[in-house]
């Protein structure tokens, strides 16, 4: 259950938001370019991406997109561009770091190298049957605490691995207008891994993830009616976050969260957006107790199978009560077909 | 649910295994001076004990509790006499630390204030429901992650606060025995929720808690064979951990994990303990699947009946596995007997 992650296995996904990335590449640079990089240019973007030389990457544009999905449900457009990265890919492991990030620098000026924590996370077991109070026990240093069963201390694979931010934290419009100058100064040395049957919103600002276990599952399926380019303005990571772990619980397999850390910078304004936001946090509402309640059939052992199932639950219980839903449901169906044929494809 | 809690709603309830506590107490003379503190002596312990003047104490002797407990099937000796302390004090909250820890200190030589934070943490609520990846939302400058559910953010109440430990972790024996010089030196900004459903193991070296909630379930009913004055030769609170978060979940309460730390000196050879412990290490085979089992019927909403209930379920499921889970649940019954004769005394 442990294992070294080759460099060679890994794909760098960035949606590019913003035509200039000269400063995110440089800032990046000692820690990406080791990497085969996959950015998405944001569809509704017009202007030239300017990226620094020096990357080994793979650019897909708008006419890419049109070119795969045809007239695919699923809409690519802002933060949502990056899943076609993740379908186009044909790596085993994916991080994706949004595009106003950096990486977590030092006193001493060294860098934080926040893609190497992701694939320890995703090369360590996670322990989602029983809390550690000591937190990741695979980490140097630590251990499971006395009273651990050692019958559960073997874990299961990790599949996701979900970061942090310093300096803005991940909030929601409303709390961002309430506090508007608040940073995140608190750097906590923790992975934990999210304990079975526990839910957690997943931010997909910094995170790692095993593609070939879970890419059918991380898919842009709810896409708010006033959805943004700001990332208080969207869901679709935290809706299919929740997908994610709930087909890991159902699977047996392991989400972590914590390190690695990324400076992020933020910008915009949570006042202006907070008619838009005030949509997702009412669906929340109605999205968490749906998750807590889903069942799945123990004859599913597929992801691709589990979101099929998942799909016609949202569209049976979410479906009346807000249109948005229904949309999902379509989009986590065709990203299944999607998935499928590229799947073939790779053969 | 926010509230400050008085220094005379407080017992520091202390179990002294060892006679010279002069380095204790006055290790924490800033800190405890504040607060009532109750001394329990092991029963086991015959020389005198040394408590250095100045604090406002009441110490219990093997006479005390002779007197007060009389035929009782209960063992308070060990680590188990603290419980004694539990049971007499007339506090809404108890903190409790082992005699082999001190105020953790900074490079400046301040203290860690570790009973301010277990009140901090009994004052505000807990997130039971769904996971906070921003740690405590409640510590200043933290908040709910952006998908956090409005609904969930009040929490709930907060009756157990379970700190940790740097310098000696706190490992069974084998653990031990494999890393005998290995310390914990990762100090983790945090204070978590452990999710409603997730077990942990509750170490009672370091806790705070609401005794009036949680006392009825912290009875130290099992006590291993080979049961000895080292924690590792203990499963006492373990057991007790895992009856109070199946209770807490049940009862719609909290409990937290984390902030704050003491500094923890050990001693004891672990690999002579190994004998003894692994008595402990495979009871937990058997008691982790039972508590993750244990369903409480709706009707039980207080603490004592859940106890009682879950003493019945222990006698029918596990006591036919090892004689020492009969006699935990005996203790349990006996536990709640004495524990409603002092709750009518005290009125």
């Amino acid at each position: 259950m442990f294992f070294e992650i080759e460099d060679n296995e890994v794909d760098i996904v960035i949606a590019a938001l913003r035509p200039d990335l000269t400063a995110f590449f440089n800032g990046w640079r000692t820690i990406f370019s080791r990497f085969h990089l996959i950015i998405i240019k944001d569809p509704d973007l017009e202007a030239d991406l300017q990226i620094p030389p020096g990357f080994d990457h793979h650019l897909y544009t708008k006419s890419d997109i049109e070119r795969v999905i045809g007239s695919s449900p699923i809409k690519f457009s802002g933060h949502s561009c990056r899943y076609f990265g993740y379908l186009v890919s044909t790596k085993k492991y994916i991080i994706s770091i949004d595009d106003d990030c950096l990486p977590l620098q030092d006193d001493s000026g060294n860098l934080t190298d926040a893609v190497a924590q992701h694939l320890t996370n995703l090369g360590t077991p996670a322990t989602p049957s029983f809390f550690n109070t000591l937190y990741d026990p695979f980490r140097q240093g630590a251990d499971f605490v006395r009273g651990y069963p050692f019958s559960l201390r073997n874990g299961v694979q990790c599949v996701l691995s979900s970061g942090l931010w310093l300096n803005i934290a991940d909030y929601d419009a409303p709390t961002r207008a309430v506090k508007p100058h608040e940073k995140n100064t608190r750097y906590v040395d923790a992975v934990i891994t999210v304990p079975s049957r526990a839910l957690m919103p997943v931010s997909g600002i910094n995170i790692g993830f095993d593609r070939r276990v879970l890419g059918p599952v991380l898919v842009p399926a709810l896409r708010l009616k006033g959805v943004g380019k700001q990332r208080w303005e969207t869901m679709e990571d935290i809706w299919c976050g929740m997908c994610a772990k709930v087909v890991c619980d159902h699977l047996g397999l392991g989400v972590k969260t914590g390190l690695p850390y990324v400076w992020r910078n933020g910008s915009g304004n949570a006042w202006e957006s907070l008619k838009r936001e005030w949509e997702g946090v009412k669906l929340m509402e109605e999205i968490v107790p749906f998750f807590q309640s889903v069942k799945l059939p123990r004859t599913l052992t597929a992801a691709e199978d589990c979101v099929v199932q998942i799909a016609g639950l949202v569209r049976e219980q979410l479906g009346p009560v807000d249109p948005v839903f229904g949309l999902a449901a379509d989009a986590m169906e065709e990203w299944i077909k999607l998935w499928k044929t590229f799947e073939f494809e790779r053969r």
